[in-house]
């Protein structure tokens, strides 16, 4: 018995068939949340820089240069989304972030080319070891399909990278709006012809599942603890009583019956 | 030797490298058009229907009601190109002319619920014979997806029912305009973050290529003769000097290598 597993009001899939519970027995699609979720950006990129460095003979500490980048993340996709600044996609924004972070870091012997190729980087980013798996299970049932902030062309390339079974995918640059703006979980179910409820978002992070919920979509909660490195301090665990909560994608897919 | 290959000038393939050639060296990602040139929609909506009617024990001249519809799509698409009526999805615009082609051939004996079902027989449509292998060879080296007319629910549904390898499903409804006009190819082309040159359309209609061509896209035309039936008179051949010109799917990719 997997005790990570809890549905509604915290029963276990022993209490009653998951087919028979309303919140997911009309279930069509799921969206995935991508950066932690589906990847494991942090030691991709890592992996990624060093070799970078090591093959180009600059030095830098580059799990440190990793951790600020993407903390710069969420800070200048707040300005879009507060309409401190046009429409900018995902790619634009950590290419900015990523020269103001070499900066800060006095990193040097780096091009303008150079920031380009590092940028690239979040094209080639490592599915978790369950994905592929817990994927193409739920693929034999569901329509399957990303629901990031990523922009359509670094997904397209992070899909095709990483062989993901995707029957569609979708990006921040179709709406122009950031999660947890409402109008990427509205415009995806729309897009899909489906009613909110027909859908469900998998996340590793509490506040998207929260805004998919006010939108009426179903909520599954997939911890990944590392996803920061080994003093991750957020998202250890479900804070609320999700539609599903899954140890991982396998699990999930154990959970739908797939 | 396959007569039907033709490039750039007439040259074959034989004449110089298909990688030498300027045309498609940059290549990244090919979109194709998908009825017609993908699935034969004509003979997968008379199995559909005439099943349907023999079930339900509903009397018509099948292969005669799917010619009238089909003849009904292009002046129903063109109504919104003019802006003659505001934005309308291609599975609506089925389902209304649908309804008008069951009452001019006097059919009886249809609910609105049947006109429905029958109307989601387009998400079942079967590729021809050569697209499944075609597809999972050019997926080896390119990105590829849809660029047809169908919103993005309809497409979702046909790529997960024929199984296709596709890396991202584009529809009309992303940019509420229907090919020819010129908003689709660009708003692709931007999508994927590539040059109009680094893209290819795949298309067994000669209007289709032209306007492609004239965004700037690579142009491939693959002949589907009996796509209209046994007395088809048009795209029976190339009619400019396409970038490529194949027999089939499995020919595009031998020509492009994969």
């Amino acid at each position: 018995v997997n005790v990570h597993i809890r549905m509604l009001n915290q029963r276990t899939k022993f209490d009653r068939g998951i087919y028979d519970a309303p919140a997911v027995s009309h279930l069509k699609a799921l969206l995935f949340d991508v950066f932690g979720t589906v990847v494991d950006w942090r030691s991709s990129l890592i992996t990624e820089l060093a070799a970078f460095g090591q093959r180009r003979g600059v030095m830098a500490d580059w799990p440190l240069l990793v951790d600020k980048w993407r903390a710069a993340y969420d800070p200048s996709m707040d300005r879009v989304r507060k309409g401190e600044r046009s429409w900018t996609t995902l790619d634009a924004l950590h290419r900015e972030s990523l020269g103001a972070v070499v900066a800060s870091l006095g990193i040097s012997g780096l091009s303008l080319e150079d920031l380009n190729e590092l940028t690239d980087a979040w094209r080639r980013l490592r599915p978790w070891p369950d994905v592929k798996e817990g994927m193409q299970r739920l693929a034999t049932r569901y329509i399957l399909g990303p629901l990031s902030n990523a922009n359509v062309a670094l997904m397209v390339r992070l899909r095709k990278f990483a062989g993901l079974p995707w029957d569609f995918v979708f990006g921040a640059d179709l709406w122009q709006h950031y999660k947890p703006d409402p109008e990427p979980y509205q415009a995806a179910c729309r897009l899909l012809d489906l009613r909110p409820n027909q859908v469900m978002l998998v996340a590793a992070h509490n506040y998207d599942l929260r805004a998919a919920r006010i939108q009426g979509l179903c909520t599954a909660f997939i911890p990944r603890v590392t996803e920061y490195g080994p003093r991750q301090t957020k998202d250890l665990e479900a804070e609320e009583c999700w539609t599903l909560v899954a140890s991982d994608l396998r699990d999930l897919a154990s959970l739908l019956s797939t």
